[in-house]
């Protein structure tokens, strides 16, 4: 690991990141909020101290192989969390720090699992702030570094693709400079057309932008006790959902529709997978929740579930309705929903739709080859033949994401109550590791991680960092060989 | 696929598994039993009648292709379920066929899951059979139907190799159907010792034999309702502690000591990750009931731990503790130990500990490559390179079943009432699929699966088959081109 370049980065990305934080700064002296402004001048103050030093010389060895790459980047997102943290805990909001680390952790994973049981009596610059982080881990941190420093070092280059969700990386255009200015560019666009679109339905402007910031990072959080819900409204209901839907596709097929090549855009496999596999869950849902007559007519029973199955498949978490009341056949539905997630290059989580499709694509084969052992079957997506390593580093890329979660789930039991069940702790790791925010039984939509035992949050605050970095990141800082002098 | 052979070797099975019909058929009439010697009367001559019109001739071509084996291989289990659930429905005892389905697929795949909230009002020949299917199924009858004929053709040998458990199959000596007598012998002699071990403790001849058969086919069907735990006796519970241990044990290392290779038994990589992680999960066990004062002593703890987490590794399911009541985290600790189960080439069900470790290492490898992508990096067993091929029909079938499992679970939700839960669904399919018996929740330990609407029964019942011919033979009896005459 080269130390000095990865101070180096790590400064970089601080101080960008408190140039973000800024904006929540600027709203709290403006509004003239008692606590927050201290909090938020502290939090900034210490971060530009630190960051400084370590920018002010730009090393002469800029090389950072792949070992020490990941390790920057789960670090990086490590230290904006540490900070991020800071202003809930120093103005007193979240007291525990530990508390306010799980929130800021799963805001920037966009995960949106919250410890907080109500949230209507945070400053408005928290409020901003919380689902801020969303908007920013959503693309990821290292895009937006990338994005807005008027020239890249190599090095950052690397990192930023192991920022980027997905089994590839497609660039749009030669340089990646301008690829990150376009994906940010489409972001920025989608986020101000779903603000425009709320306020056109009646929200309030600050509700708005909220409720926009964490639909882009299909994170979850929102500004009201009760959700989405509390807008009572279907017109904001649709609106969300379109926008949550819209978030889970791969940005680069909105280039593709900008550019005008709309026909390569829809030619897109893994985006009917999606289509395919979120119009079957909202079937099934509906069905479900039919049989049992939860509610009462059928266009009430179709609104609840369409918006449930297009929240969780996004991994945004937004709910309309408690689904941990709902018949235990919509509610696998939706547990095996979190599992899927959006698109590889979107800002959803899960294992992505891509990943599915290339595992059911290998089941195939392997029923197939049971039969005709010698036959030399190639996986296609998109009609092209993919490289059968990328096929196997997808397999197993599923095989260590399950066997963490079997581990996980241990490890969130240890420290539990006696009176805790099986279906708490095992959601709880399913929804984390998957970034979608609300589980089942204790942890179910309407009521918070909060309650969770200190050690179960340490690892779920794992789990989220393991989710959305794609585990290697993470898991290397555990590995003595990443920390090697190179 | 070869027609007239396969029903030529359907009727062989079917006529050899008459003949075991015999014993409690015999032990029915000798017992002087009501509607007992009726109803395996019946069936007797129903296998007879059915079986014996396709063995006359034998047919010219005796060739199997793998295609057609493995669908040979599910079409057996399900005749011999089929014609096995027959004398508990005609006696009466278990009125609805289904349930009588369930409960024998239960037995003969060694998963012990029942329907009966009681079993004591069962007449004797009955609780026989029912425990003697785990025998039966244990070990396999197409590798017994190898054993006991004279002269095998050389399409049987391929069948048996696919009822054989585990990704391996290790031939003892040159002709399988030698090595089909030897873990023949070696199970009977276990089965036998097993017996006199119970009787020697004091429990009743009756319930040593049946007691015995449930274990060595880690079945864990009991005679009694409360299971082990009705002897209330230490010595009956060490005993089948250790009996389950040795039968989750692969047959061919009691070859080699028997035979004086010890060393090379105990040098079985296999093994020690079995005792490794059996000593674990009883460790995380014990603490867990020790953090929330279980039970008053130690002792009484330790003995409690140690026999549940035996009864899951070894996927027996016998019960002397109702583990729903225990703390989340040791429920968790014995629901990954159902996954895991026992080795391959033993009795017991699960992923068998072979792919575990195979994954385990698959996954520390991705871990290494991910710092140094180019590295040519071989998976490693009992100090030999692990063929790469092997590797990746490890972590295909990983794939498979895991994916089976989460659309599994949908299934089994689909039929269930609203008060039903999602760890009831879910822990049953997971408890089916790995053949171990009780689940969590509504199919605990204390409870039993006939609640489960008749939809879920089909669902577990494939499960179950699904687990116990590892995936391929019941997944091919679905794709037409297995159909296709050769």
């Amino acid at each position: 690991m080269n130390y000095r370049m990865s101070s180096y980065l790590l400064g970089q990305i601080l101080l960008i990141t408190a140039g973000l934080m800024l904006i929540p700064f600027i709203m709290a002296l403006a509004l003239g909020e008692s606590n927050t402004p201290l909090a938020f001048g502290i939090t900034l103050a210490c971060m530009v101290c630190l960051g400084t030093p370590f920018i002010i010389k730009k090393p002469k060895n800029t090389e950072i192989r792949a070992r020490g790459g990941f390790v920057i980047v789960a670090l990086a997102w490590i230290f904006l969390s540490l900070f991020g943290a800071m202003p809930f805990t120093l103005s007193g909001y979240i007291p525990n720090y530990l508390d306010a680390l799980f929130e800021t952790v799963s805001g920037f994973t966009t995960t949106g699992a919250t410890i907080l049981a109500e949230v209507e009596s945070l400053p408005h610059s928290l409020l901003f702030w919380r689902c801020f982080t969303h908007w920013i881990g959503g693309m990821g941190v290292l895009v937006f570094v990338i994005a807005v420093l008027p020239k890249t070092n190599a090095a950052i280059v690397h990192l930023a693709k192991a920022e980027i969700p997905g089994p590839q990386f497609g660039k749009l255009v030669s340089k990646l400079r301008f690829t990150a200015r376009i994906l940010y560019g489409i972001y920025i666009l989608l986020t101000f057309i779903e603000v425009i679109a709320l306020l056109l339905c009646g929200m309030p402007v600050f509700d708005s932008f909220v409720t926009a910031f964490a639909t882009a990072g299909t994170g979850g959080f929102s500004c009201r006790n009760a959700s989405i819900a509390a807008y009572g409204s279907l017109p904001v209901e649709i609106v969300t959902m379109v926008f949550m839907f819209l978030f889970s596709i791969n940005m680069n097929l909105f280039y593709f529709i900008l550019i005008g090549r709309i026909g390569q855009a829809f030619k897109n496999e893994e985006l009917w997978w999606l289509c395919g596999y979120t119009f079957l869950a909202v079937v099934l849902v509906t069905v479900s929740l039919c049989m049992h007559n939860v509610y009462e007519t059928f266009g009430e029973t179709l609104r609840y579930a369409t918006f449930q199955v297009v929240s969780v498949v996004s991994t945004t978490g937004f709910a309309t309705a408690d689904f941990g009341t709902w018949p235990v056949m919509a509610q696998t539905v939706l547990f095996v929903c979190m599992f899927i997630g959006g698109m590889a290059g979107s800002t959803a989580g899960g294992l992505k739709v891509s990943r599915i499709m290339t595992l059911s694509k290998v089941s195939g084969r392997a029923i197939k080859k049971s039969i005709s052992p010698r036959a030399v079957l190639s996986v296609k997506v998109d009609k092209k033949r993919m490289d059968e390593t990328l096929v196997q580093n997808t397999v197993t890329y599923f095989t260590l994401y399950m066997l963490l979660i079997l581990l996980s789930s241990i490890l969130c039991a240890v420290a539990e109550p006696m009176q805790s069940d099986f279906a708490t702790s095992f959601s709880a790791v399913v929804t984390c590791i998957n970034n979608v925010g609300p589980g089942l039984s204790a942890v179910g939509p309407v009521c918070n991680f909060g309650s969770l035992h200190a050690f179960t949050k340490v690892v779920l605050i794992f789990d989220m960092l393991l989710g959305r970095l794609e585990i290697y990141p993470v898991l290397l800082l555990f590995y003595y060989k990443s920390w090697k002098r190179a």
